[in-house]
């Protein structure tokens, strides 16, 4: 197989390895017998989510409306959409209920229920919804000893809308070692069984308890009372995962494509057609060992100490090492390029070339809201 | 007109802003009486090109092919792609010379000439070879005073294909006060004066001397010998050119229309459905003070003190400035938020949604290479 016919830059996708990156979720979460609900937002690609549901009417996350009318219209029949609901989105969250698409919403206010309660009513619809737990103070949910979690979850009950709890370890992108992460984990899990506790103590019972993030996904024991986990960017993985430990940059199953276009003679530097609009402005969690990415040589194998030191529109700097010269990188030389933080990155494609053995394969993916 | 229709986030175009922008460039290149050839990789959007071009088949520039394609199919008919040639370009960017289009490509290095040289040669055609100029030490192009100016440019002249120098002035973004960039904008000019001149002197006369950055562009001076200027952000502006002093925020004619989904009244944060994938990643020149972008009201009015702190990939975090109470903000509540970097802003979204006085108008744009 030659990538020497494809137009540069581009984005290729490993098949191999994102079947060995689902793989390990899927016998991680079989060994606590917990459910799966995948998170498609970072690949958004119908032929990756076959792959990462096994069947596509298995359940599964997004996180955008966009997502849940392409993955329903590709089949996906119970779609949790893991972002806060706001009143505007709802004539379209019941349109996909309508289809026949089980849809679950999430909030973390007495006011978005009270407005989930009033559309349920005005349009005779159930909407399964379910209460957002904050379980490391990083961004949205209510904390499980929060007088609200109560006062929400029985204004949804009296209309029959109330399904469970949910929770994101963001705070697990925080971790410095292995060992945080797995109590992160601890304390994800430990916020949404408290919760759910708590709603039983008051006779309100939770269908739904759900976790997720990568790391703790793959890092975490036990999950007793969880019903579902979800992670999104296991299945391709990326140069934060690697340096948060949770995966090898040889387990990376993303890579943009790119071509040597000049060099700097005076500042031995390579310039490469991969600027920021085909590698993202997000510099992850080592701009230091990283800068915009790491780089292989065509084959895939990293090149240790060789990054994407700084990025234009459409050019991309590597500054070579000294001792390293311009004359083994040739102007035409391709090369591969590691994204720091796949969701970002193949954001800025429309689509995957996919490498397997000596075949070669294009999957679509799609964007917007 | 109410914004309240519309599905958020999306991508908000203030035409008059938009239109205000244009005349500002025009109106200063016509005081030099120097020819504008505008880049089109902020919006690559044809409606916005109408406007910035006034005729579609006047000059421009683009950053990809698939800008070239796209702009050559609309009409444009003059296209300099001012990023460094590589050879497996050549057949795509003859296509589209055999299509009517005058294509303008560029290098800086003989190995380049050489394979340019080669590939019309074999194709019996002729490319507008221009030779990119080093003027700050920033990216690509070659010093003036480097002899391989002249030895690119006489292979080149060979086959009649060398048509001039092209510089930009990347190093002006690094300004910090506007005699700074003056400076830069007198520093870009000479250095394409002083190569043109020292290829006269060898017989070779440039009928192409080309500048161009958005901040050079608008306060450089002079302007003599030079032919052309390239700018692109010029027409959007952004918080960078804010920053730099080029404009003033409310010059800025793209904005990300957002709603509040949620409040963490714990740390008095909104939750905004902007998140990084409709801001983009980039955090320009001041994080500080700009974060992921400036918060505006409604009707695009700043609201001092407000920028979004933090994104997830779906998510915003706008934290409230002490005095400010959530209760100002309800979910639901529209918001704008001005970007940074308005190539990087706008490469997250799929069109424009044009605002203007009591009308609304959609513009696609497109992506990819």
């Amino acid at each position: 197989m030659s990538l020497d016919s494809l137009q540069t830059p581009c984005l290729l996708l490993d098949k191999q390895k994102l079947l060995n990156n689902i793989n390990r979720l899927n016998n991680q979460l079989a060994r606590f017998n917990v459910s799966s609900r995948p998170h498609l937002k970072t690949l958004k690609s119908v032929d990756a989510a076959r792959y990462m549901l096994g069947d596509l009417s298995a359940p599964c996350t997004v996180s955008t409306l966009q997502e849940a009318r392409q993955f329903a219209q590709a089949g996906c029949k119970d779609i949790t959409y893991a972002v806060g609901i706001s009143e505007h989105k709802l004539p379209e969250i019941l349109d996909l209920q309508n289809q026949g698409v089980t849809m679950h919403i999430i909030m973390d206010s007495f006011e978005q229920a009270q407005f989930v309660h009033a559309f349920c009513r005005e349009n005779d619809c159930q909407l399964s919804s379910l209460i957002e737990i904050d379980c490391d103070g990083k961004r949205a949910g209510i904390k499980p000893g929060d007088p609200q979690l109560i006062a929400i979850a029985k204004i949804l009950q009296s209309a029959e809308l109330f399904s469970g709890v949910l929770t994101h370890a963001g705070g697990a992108y925080d971790s410095h070692t292995l060992d945080e992460i797995r109590a992160m984990a601890q304390q994800e899990q430990a916020a949404v069984r408290d919760a759910a506790s708590k709603l039983n103590k008051r006779q309100i019972s939770c269908d739904v308890i759900s976790v997720g993030s990568t790391p703790t996904a793959l890092l975490g024991e036990g999950f007793e009372q969880v019903t579902e986990v979800r992670a999104g960017v296991y299945a391709s993985m990326d140069l934060v995962m690697a340096d948060l430990g949770v995966c090898q940059p040889e387990d990376i199953a993303l890579s943009v494509l790119t071509r040597v276009i000049g060099h700097n003679k005076e500042k031995n530097w390579l310039i490469l057609d991969a600027g920021w609009m085909a590698l993202s402005r997000d510099l992850g969690l080592a701009p230091q060992r990283n800068g915009y990415g790491q780089v292989c040589d065509e084959a895939g194998h990293t090149l240790p100490g060789l990054y994407v030191n700084s990025a234009n529109q459409e050019h991309g700097i590597v500054a070579l090492p000294e001792g390293l010269d311009l004359s083994l990188f040739s102007i035409g030389t391709l090369l591969r390029i590691l994204p720091n933080h796949a969701c970002a990155t193949a954001a800025q494609h429309a689509g995957y070339q996919v490498i397997s053995n000596d075949e070669m394969d294009y999957w679509p993916r799609f964007g917007g809201w």
